[in-house]
């Protein structure tokens, strides 16, 4: 059964007068049947969908629990084997209001994935962009072109399109991450491709070296392989790990309360996720940031052409996204919509909340379509 | 009524086991239950749909023929005004299966729009993307930011996103031509503003001059006024001539007899419309093309990423996309999905085949997502 | 006898303390004996030339006037053969204050060029960049790649680097034209390459045609062959004819005076000759452009980093460049140096003054160092 | 007394005939001195020295020894006082055929620098591009814009046009480092802007803390801050730590032990130092790149258009430039000119041989003019 449906859809034009449409008249009737016939549908009729004043999401704001999540994923790991076909054993957010199809956002793919012990994930390729998130638990190495990249608690693992790519858990507990994916993005612009790879790593990718050689050539802060200096619209480097994320953080909170410009606004401290090529998003479609407040502070309001995920990394606190509010803690996952306005506060009695964030902002600065409103200091 | 379903869907998982999917037991109809219940959609019942091993289009190939079009456009003229709220009288292509929305590939918005004799179209602007081509007629003018600019046959008239425009007939004949957005695309990643302008345009813009400010600034080959150095992602050249672009074909193929390469394979001459500013797309969603087949002469079989829609201008041939094969002639419009082959011929009898094309090919070339497969020389 | 003085120099440091040096005492001038035996050099005695506040161009601004230039070149035409080994026969603007060099600034060569009827000179290529525009004359024809380029009064034709390139005067009488080239940037930054090509051009080369291949397939505004879209550093459009840049001057004045804003300032209209590829300079290294200015106009005085050559076209006026005040008239040549304050009036009886100028500047955009200050409006 | 010869020069053309020159006769002898009134120099006397087949330097290949370097700097130190006018003690290697001037090769500067204990550099800055390379010791600070800058042994500091820098001897020791600078090439192209800053930095700057705020900010890999996003054509980090560039060649090393790619040829580890903000240059005009042979490797030949300067940073070994082959040892420096043959070998009983090299590779780039021919693997 597919969820998808692509079934060829008459035409059917309204049969009343709605507010600025034309009034029904025996010849009003007989052209919208020729519409229909012709396969064809006037802009009179769609203006206020298509083209309304403002971004008005289809989707909703939702937020998903972290320990619900865990739970079924636990469950499903007991009874619904990863293998072939299959692919992965991935659960996705689907938005309650995009049709019931797994799409977080209607461009934003997000899903936990779980590995039992000593599982597989097989070898395959796909145009669309990924990364996963680690928000507890270790274990599993992800295999990069037979390149083992380690995955544990706070590192980010971008994974670029069509990249050959398998995990496995060498470690005797099940584990728990987050992958993010362009999957919506593609299938509704239509630009995806996929590749079975190998059904087995090699022994020699089984080992579980603490660095990647992708971390062992690019990350070093401002040092460029010089036998690597080909335009790469990915980033090359598949690991940022927890100390590095969480020093540059801790850093801009300490340089603005030494009076130095480094956050984004008072408590606020972001870092943005970067392909050391060319200093740009790692992922052409998909934004990564981290995001520290501290104990008490707020973000200023936002709002935004586009689509973000975000999961709480550390911390509790309370998020405010259009008209719902929510409080939050670690693991949990929400969504906000294009032009959703979205605040965030720590709660005051934590040290600080972390919250990790992916977005669809770079496909829409590539087409010069990005805009965003905020709150004024 | 709306066309486009925005009610929240519960999600409903399969019930009985298809091929890779797990055995239905009772503990799986419970973990099902338990996604449905989170929201949660597994992999592994849509990874055939989502992640196909090439893009298999949710569009179907189609041929509108231009008479028909141009009839039911007439009959609108008729019966149904033109003003505020309805906003233009454009009539869509509706892909037989994109589920019966004005969207004639998933991406790409194409309509005829059709103005009676002293008819004004009202003010408005919205960061859609737009153009207009005229396959026949004269006597429209499109008053761009207070710059009028005259549309007769053959001109093609680049609207970049959020500039005010409005339209008027300065003719005793009604006209028609075809607008191509990026609607669809808009709306689907939920990037769209919108704004109404003035209800009337002024006296002064009511005059029909034969060029366009825009083109007494921009139209001179390689000559850019140095007080406009600024980049600019839309071309501010308004309107592209057919003068000019007719010339243009006709070199290339004069070039190719003489024995230069010039065209894009034996007989096929094609132009792209550019942004004099950085030789670009005229748009940063839309790329749009003039294509000449020489009498006979064939184009080599092409598939792509991202969809097409042609409108033929001049003279009578075949085209095939992907299973369909069919006749076309002056004014007829039709739609290649993305990573559909076609093919086009032109009829030995024919001086040659002039065809109009437009595509979403810039969205994916900035992401990084294009691809093609060209028949072999 | 080589002009360019390569050989070694020892190091001399000062003899006796200037403002801001240390005392001489016998210590000192042994320190300064060492530093000369190490081939060494303080900046403490050279912090004023190598460091000043602001350019203080070596150059000097400097006219040429052109009837001068024209009788010796005719002179030369009748006693120095052109060919192989001399390679052209160009005479170079040499700036008073460069050493005697043939440098009209540090940066670029300019130099009256003339062939006799029925001469050509001989094919080679080299990495400088180089273009040629007449103030007067026709009959000559280059023929680059083997594609023949007419030149006629007011054409400008660049001539990107590494390109094979010949000479032939296919009239009766001489022919005058100016060449433009970075040859003192290449040489001080040592990057140039040279090549001899053949000797003589073939039979089909000397076909005259109106106009270039290059023409043909590039010279229409806005439209580019979809068989050339490989990005290119340098214009692959070979001539800029006079009819369409006296055109696009025409209505940006035309427009300034129905109240538009299209030119730099009042009375003052220029275009810059582009690659239609990008957008961007015709040459890498070298900036070209037309300024009209209306009768009785003067520009607003300007300074910026980097040199400029200029060429009355047109008409009578006076310019003024740092302490130097000149009338000129068609064909006059003349040097604005770094930093050097720069304005130009047309004549009051004039019906516009036109200025030819090329410089340097997208040198010091390319490397981040480009500056001007403007005189208020 | 000024070591730039600006004086106004007059023309001379030379008397008698070389190879490919006109035979001299009365009527050239006046052609002559016609053309050396009118400030004209023919391009046939002079095409050999401008427009050579290939770059022929005006620049010799040399070697400094450090220890001479730093004995002279020393006795500088004692009775030379730095301060405002002289600016800094700053000795610049003076290349043997550029005439005497500071300039180690005809675009790049490089100098050693010496500040006694206790002593201040006064503040200035300069639209020259900058960096410190500290060979050896310890205990001096720059100061940039009030960010305090820790210099230690292999460390690189790039230092970016027009921002304010002092440096200050914080230890009770004297310090000796290398500058680099684009001075010679913004001497050669006029565009050099200087201003004096404050006298004295303010206590707070005086203070020495391990860190910089740029490297606060900058120094993590792949990461930046999100309040920092604007475009930066020079790097904002201040400082690359040696630390992290000798673990960045070691791992280049031990991955190619382990059978991967990852050096520019076998036992040849290089990194660039790149800019975060777009992984280019650390500065528009100048390159900076640690080079590391592995015991008893050596480099491919290679020869490039642009000159090098470098300086041993550990290790012994031998170098070969042109026709020049010189031993080498830590200090050591030497520079390689435009289009001269370059291999380095580390002694076999070395652990290795560490190269700092900059050039003025980033030029020729912009301006597409960089070529480069090396040895078959």
């Amino acid at each position: 059964m597919s969820l998808i449906d692509t079934v060829p859809s008459p035409v059917r034009l309204p049969a009343v007068a709605a507010h600025g449409q034309p009034e029904p008249t025996p010849a009003l009737e007989q052209l919208y049947r020729g519409f229909e016939q012709e396969m064809l549908v006037p802009l009179w009729t769609q203006i206020g969908d298509l083209m309304p004043p403002h971004p008005q999401s289809k989707a909703s704001a939702h937020l998903w629990h972290w320990d619900r999540l865990v739970a079924l994923a636990d469950e499903a790991g007991r009874i619904v084997p990863v293998g072939r076909g299959g692919e992965r054993r991935a659960i996705a957010l689907a938005n309650p209001s995009l049709g019931g199809r797994p799409f977080a956002t209607p461009t934003l793919w997000a899903a936990i994935q779980y590995l039992m012990p000593g599982e597989d994930a097989p070898e395959h390729r796909h145009t669309q962009h990924a990364f996963r998130f680690i928000v507890e638990g270790e274990g599993v190495w992800t295999v990069v072109n037979g390149d083992s990249v380690r995955m544990s608690r706070g590192d980010f693992l971008p994974q670029g399109g069509w990249n050959w790519h398998a995990h496995h858990n060498a470690a005797d507990k099940p584990m728990a991450w987050i992958d993010g994916l362009d999957i919506p993005f593609a299938y509704s612009t239509e630009s995806q491709f996929f590749e079975f790879g190998r059904d087995a790593i090699s022994p020699a990718e089984r080992i579980s070296p603490e660095f990647s050689r992708s971390e062992r050539l690019w990350a070093h802060p401002g040092l460029r392989p010089v036998s690597q200096l080909q335009d790469q619209a990915v980033t090359p480097l598949l690991a940022y790990r927890w100390v590095d994320t969480d020093k540059a953080l801790n850093e801009q909170l300490a340089l603005e309360a030494e009076g130095h410009a480094a956050t984004l606004s008072p408590g606020h401290a972001a870092v943005r996720y970067t392909n050391p090529t060319n200093g740009r998003d790692v992922l052409p479609t998909i934004r990564c940031e981290m995001h520290r407040l501290r104990s008490g502070a707020t973000t200023r309001t936002r709002r935004e052409v586009g689509s973000s995920v975000f999961q709480v990394f550390n911390g509790q606190g309370s998020v405010k996204v259009g008209d719902h509010q929510w409080p939050v803690r670690r693991g949990d996952m929400f969504v906000v919509p294009s032009w959703q306005p979205f605040t965030a506060q720590c709660d005051a009695g934590q040290p600080s909340l972390d919250l990790f964030r992916f977005s669809d902002t770079p496909i829409f600065e590539a087409v010069h379509a990005w805009r965003e409103q905020v709150e004024p200091a």
